[in-house]
């Protein structure tokens, strides 16, 4: 790897690893919302099998010689800043952002992940598979919205909200990151190449969307 | 197994599992104390170990024909007030509740252990091995009072006062649970199988008080 490839790597490891930090923290909070002992077990599971990916990451990090806090720092302001204005108020908003939010990112990661050498592609493409949001998520929204039709419209205010802040997180985080940018940039190629990724990231997103029974 | 003692195996297993839920939780919580993303993550790893230990035990009451929520509510009321009235207020009080006091619920727990039939025996002591708060707590800890003796004071006064509210929380459970009291007092034989019980108990509490560098 080149040095500034390095970095690109180093970058994409690190905000994956601080990801994963905060999403455990932030399942590990949303499983006190649970109506149920075993609803918040579920959740408590989830964050389990998200922290094993942090230590993945954190392992990957410094057998790539590079100090794990100091590649997650950069990355901290921006996502508790998004964390902190999309706090969940309810246990059926928790579900969705973990569904639609993290199903999100974990497209547009997986789409960087792409333009990475080996092992990191596939680090990073494992780290980022479904811990079991997915199917709990979209059982427990529907029978919501098949309880209380009002909720369907609510709740997709709710994602719509989200996914405008992470993209302006994103933006924001990328815009600094010169070498990560780079990255992004050299592999997708051209406009078109960008214009194909929002195409799928889209798609992807209306696909989980309809599965959780809401309009986008 | 007869069926007082499947209810007694049932019982234990039950408060073993909340008692998983509500450590994964406080883990959780304290980490958030962390002075460093490292000790965060060091809490959110053993928060994960908890859960998968309450994973291994849902499973086995499941297999047992119990309802592993059913198993787990009565226990629910004495052990949320244990942890709300011995919330820490620091990440030191954190680490020493989580090193002392759940090395002290571990000894009893393995000791009644010791009267269940295989597998639940073995199923118990795995899901009581240390996960790693230990050395953690241990090296944390005895950091911080190198740095500032007044702090080992404190530290004496907070474990002690987590000790006396973990026995009158758990004469009050065992109290209410017949057959799990019955397996207890059967296994310990006499009076004295209960003062050597509490014998060994005590001499494991002071050394792990002495491993921190606290007076007990």
């Amino acid at each position: 790897m080149s040095a500034a490839e390095t970095t690109a790597v180093v970058d994409l490891l690190g905000v994956l690893a601080y990801a994963e930090l905060t999403a455990f923290d932030r399942l590990a909070e949303d499983a006190r919302l649970a109506p149920s002992l075993s609803g918040r077990a579920a959740l408590a599971r989830m964050a389990g099998a998200e922290i094993s990916h942090h230590v993945c990451l954190v392992t990957r990090l410094t057998e790539l010689g590079a100090d794990p806090e100091a590649a997650m720092a950069p990355f901290v302001g921006a996502l508790d800043t998004f964390h902190e204005s999309t706090r969940p108020n309810t246990w059926l908003e928790g579900l969705v952002k973990a569904y639609v939010g993290d199903g999100l990112a974990a497209d547009f990661y997986r789409e960087i992940a792409e333009f990475l050498p080996e092992p990191d592609r596939t680090i990073v493409q494992e780290v980022l598979a479904d811990t079991g949001h997915a199917d709990f998520a979209v059982r427990e929204v529907r029978a919501a919205i098949a309880a209380d039709r009002r909720v369907a419209g609510r709740l997709a205010l709710w994602a719509r909200r989200l996914v405008g802040e992470a993209i302006t997180r994103t933006q924001a985080v990328v815009a600094e990151r010169d070498e990560l940018g780079r990255l992004i940039i050299e592999g997708m190629g051209d406009l078109g190449g960008v214009a194909r990724l929002i195409d799928r990231i889209t798609s992807a997103h209306r696909v989980r969307m309809r599965a959780l029974g809401l309009r986008d």
